[in-house]
């Protein structure tokens, strides 16, 4: 049975952890657990609702063989305390891990824990220049693959990277096999989900927006 | 303040909820809550996990202004219950809503709300036969709108048709934001999202896998 553990904190963002569960959790023979510095809890999102619950805590699951790092607002909190229980886990799991990933933000976790440092790596476009801070190369890229280390970029990304990851794991066939289940052929409305492709004014709007958001998040 | 309705139910998958939910929570003056039958509770999805709080009950928000009902093996269960309190609830709010909404076989409810007979509607593909069941049109699209009725073709639809949606409700150009800000952009690792793209051979596995998994959900 192989172990693939989603590490929630308070204030990460809700679809960078649904997404890579809906398609991890059809991988054959995975068990997909959430955990979190302590356990039973529930964790609430950077929206301030919805909780997910959580059964395991960190210590329960040391070893898994895939971690995948949401990210969200509340990472902010986590690689500002060099102590935090999340970052030393990552650590702590990395060294026997098969594939260490993340999504959005998450990759300011990995970079905290030390395992970004002189790899390509992405995150949020809003905040692609922080990877800088941990000695990565920032990459304004879906997924990238660098080894062992995935990391993808904002938010809806997480199901891209989970789908190459699932091929990873079990081969193509599967991954094609869930991307059908899920009926991932997408049809976005708009042509703005890249910082290219929306243009200069929208991005600011969209900073100036997200920007306030984080401020009421870590209120 | 825009009252936006998410209902769960046991059995609900993750990403119909998520992926509307992450889109809808950042439309400009307007508030998303998860509902369930009773409240305060938690309610598991069609993978038994997680399980996402819920704080409202049905009966705490009989009027929103906007539903969005998700799908799962989990919906099953509920239609074929003739006084199942979500299909009520969903017949009396549909009285007022300003739109009606569903992601993948969360269709069925509002097929069994009577709220889809004589309209063209869609769902997950490997069900799109049954909404025949309720006086529907199958059509094979991601998102079809007719009139204040919106239903999304599988799981991952709902993302775009919360975009959709967002739009309608707050204009285009918040809409187009809101796909910056959750960077979705999506670059699907393989070509097999549809059933048309994926072709026979894998449409016949993907048909065993899900009966499977329903076997085992409704266990």
């Amino acid at each position: 049975m192989m172990r693939i553990a989603i590490p929630l904190f308070p204030g990460f963002t809700a679809l960078d952890a649904i997404g890579p569960y809906e398609v991890l959790s059809r991988v054959p023979q995975a068990r997909v657990d959430f955990v979190a510095d302590r356990a039973p809890t529930s964790i609430r999102t950077d929206t301030g609702q919805p909780a997910i619950t959580v059964d395991l805590a960190l210590a329960d699951l040391p070893d898994p063989d895939v971690i995948v790092v949401p990210g969200g607002f509340g990472t902010r909190a986590v690689i500002a305390d060099p102590d935090a229980p999340l970052t030393r886990w990552v650590a702590a799991a990395h060294a026997t891990s098969t594939f260490t990933t993340s999504v959005c933000t998450g990759a300011l976790v990995l970079g905290a824990a030390g395992i970004l440092d002189g790899l390509e790596a992405t995150t949020h476009w809003n905040l692609l220049d922080r990877l800088t801070d941990f000695g990565a190369t920032p990459v304004s890229q879906r997924v990238v693959v660098q080894g062992k280390v995935i990391t993808a970029a904002g938010v809806s990304a997480g199901i891209d990277m989970a789908l190459t990851l699932a091929a990873r794991l079990a081969g193509p066939e599967v991954a094609q096999l869930i991307q059908l289940a899920i009926e991932y052929d997408p049809e976005p409305p708009f042509d703005t989900g890249s910082v290219d492709k929306a243009g200069p004014e929208l991005v600011a709007m969209a900073r100036a927006n997200l920007s306030k958001l984080e401020n009421v998040a870590v209120r």
